[in-house]
């Protein structure tokens, strides 16, 4: 074995690639979608050390951005380096301990994620489930914690595959009064709809860039109570090679090293303890979403994502096309259309994307092959993006023989951003 | 809690946020290092879907292009959306059940690392220790191998925490021979010292982009023999939501959803099963960092490194700083250097970094307070870095009142870039 030439086994690309240049695309589906181009230049500034007073000050102030995007007092709201599912992962696996019991209440594909992430953590797993389309009554949600008993309910926000946006104003008080904590994974909603951690009592919620907050994909928000943080720390294990006297291990610690949120919380907070290296770029990503989102106002870019929603909303209904599911509970940033009959899905997709640069998605499970899912979150809740979707869509339709009446959908939703202007232009009452 | 004003209960900071400026800084530590400008470009272009085609063409390209920078044939060579840290816990737990016995060899902190998480995964951990500074002659792990009997062993390749480079070019060959699954972590070593993974029977290596490939931190590039494939496919678990019929569940899933290589392996492989939203951003810099590295070719970047290296370390001994270790098996990328006697190592380190932009590293554990780490890395391992740095230091030096010989680290590195440069002006033999 080691007499083997030194060379590689496989030879180059016989067409050494060039530098990365994607083509141009507006990305108007579920996620991920177009960033914000101050969070693509964010990203290509110089790296700084892992202590550099610079480094240390922009962890700190990200954490501060993040809290108002949460609408938060909690101190440890901070970032997993990972997609938003290491998010998920990171808060299942560091407030579930084995054999605690889970209750999962699934009305789309993301709560079988967590239903599969809180098995992976050898939880006992409970689900209740409702038709795709729908979401739950607070009534039922009480009434299966009170028969599961659990220690941790997990629930998703927003969840794409269904286009639903679960209600969580009167879940948080549920979970106070029977002794769980709530846990909720907001990765589809968060910044394109109402969200507020403390007001709604939510233990843990999570999060990723690559939908309402115009980032990419690759670093996950998260925040956590002080009840929350409570369990974590009653799980500490410092490792070996930075260990000091005096840190006590507890063997009932996280079955995991890097989702941690106890080593995590010590890199984050004022000790500093040496966890993972943070991913620079993805920090300066993190940190700029939260800028822009914030510097626009955090309540004017959820109306922003509610205008351009209804818009599309009533564009897509002035093609014809019939909307999936439980329209007074939609996320406002994405909607499910059926695909008309004879259309073929996938084909009219491609050509959507290979003739006019617009992708909009396929769907999941149930719902696979049945409809579209038409996204207008972070940067692309915009004017100019949905009328584009929609006058390309209506083109695409038209190719393929759908029956669609002939500027429809684009006057529709011009409609409602004329309305949406109309009534932002409404002078305010006359002062004295 | 549910009459809670929906504003948010921090305010936002007094001065709010600039876009991100980064002060100027030349990193000369042991990693993170500057990254190449190219691959700062790269991460700022735009995003495309998770499905479209330049998407997953990107993937395979850049899966081809990691072939060539770790030196194998294997078909499993992909990236972990993580910090280097996410591609060790996905090595080990993919490949280690609950009670597995593994070995880990410890030369440095990283040791430690290994040993740590193959604990959180519940494997039975047998460790063997040298002295920091010294490396393992393949003997005595091989004694190791044969008294514990692991399912695998995991042994860093190079550590920085004591800049030692483990020869591992016998060891593959060893466990072959005793039927032990061989991993690395490379993190430190991949792209600035010589790495066979073929020619030297690895079945796991995993490495990062934020030392020698020159990226910033958040991507972990990963690459995994046919036999290591078998055992991650034993313990397939495909996750409800996504689940069709015919797939099966292994009741012995690997104990994470985020790090089941078999999921990431079905998502990068022509199934393009979904799991996480590869993180675009990230896999456009590591993309990049292979290209720059195989375009500059693999062997010119492991001799510029050795040069850069050898220079440096020339440099340090000229200012009578005593390196530590075992220089015949230093990484060449890193060197440790004691603080001499009566200057305080942090106060004169602040002073590098904030007078001249410079950052050199300290140390963990026994070597904390004792050692300096001074890298020449990626981007960094480059002439006009590794002079200034040592002229940067001599006056630092000076100023906390080292005896320091004027110019002499500086003209003693300076030799050796005119010797390395001699060497390479040889004219070849003439041809016919």
């Amino acid at each position: 074995m080691t007499d083997a030439a030194p060379v590689p086994p496989t030879s180059l690309p016989a067409e050494f690639p060039t530098s990365i240049d994607p083509p141009a695309r507006l990305l108007m589906g579920p996620g991920p979608i177009s960033a914000y181009p101050s969070v693509l230049r964010a990203m290509s500034a110089p790296l700084v050390g892992q202590y550099d007073p610079f480094m240390t000050a922009t962890m700190t102030e990200t954490q501060e951005l993040y809290r108002a995007v949460w609408a938060t007092g909690n101190e440890a709201t901070l970032l997993v380096d990972g997609t938003s599912r290491a998010g998920i992962e990171a808060a299942i696996f560091s407030l579930v301990r084995p054999g605690d019991r889970v209750l999962v209440p699934v009305f789309g594909r993301f709560g079988h994620l967590l239903a599969e992430i809180a098995e992976r953590a050898l939880a006992e797993v409970h689900t209740i489930e409702t038709d795709w389309g729908q979401v739950f009554a607070p009534s039922v949600i009480e009434e299966a914690i009170v028969r599961v008993r659990p220690t941790l309910l997990a629930l998703v926000q927003g969840d794409t595959s269904t286009t639903m946006n679960q209600p969580l104003e009167d879940i948080g008080e549920i979970c106070r009064r029977h002794g769980v904590l709530f846990y909720t994974d907001a990765t589809a909603s968060l910044g394109g709809n109402a969200f507020e951690a403390d007001a709604w009592g939510l233990d843990a919620a999570t999060a990723g860039l690559q939908k309402c907050l115009g980032g990419p994909s690759g670093s996950a928000p998260i925040t956590l109570s002080p009840r929350a943080v409570e369990v974590i720390r009653s799980r500490t294990k410092v490792e070996a090679g930075i260990r000091e006297p005096g840190d006590a291990s507890s063997p009932d610690f996280v079955r995991s090293n890097y989702f941690d949120l106890g080593q995590i919380l010590d890199y984050w907070g004022p000790r500093r303890l040496n966890h993972h290296t943070e991913a620079t770029s993805m920090l300066y990503a993190a940190r700029e979403c939260a800028r822009v989102l914030l510097l626009e106002g955090r309540d004017a870019v959820i109306a922003r994502h509610a205008l351009a929603g209804r818009a599309m909303l009533a564009g897509v209904e002035a093609l014809g096309l019939a909307v999936f599911g439980d329209v007074a509970h939609k996320m406002s940033n994405v909607v499910a259309v059926e695909i008309p009959d004879g259309v073929p899905g996938d084909a009219a997709r491609a050509v959507l994307l290979e003739d006019f640069g617009i992708e909009i998605g396929t769907s999941f499970g149930p719902l696979h092959g049945r409809v579209w899912r038409i996204g207008t979150m972070g940067y692309n809740a915009r004017k100019d993006a949905v009328l584009t979707t929609l006058a390309a869509l209506e083109a695409v339709l038209r190719r393929f023989g759908a029956p669609v009446p002939a500027g429809g959908g684009v006057e529709a939703a011009a409609d409602v951003f004329a309305a949406g202007a109309a009534a932002r232009a409404v002078p305010a009452p006359e002062g004295p």
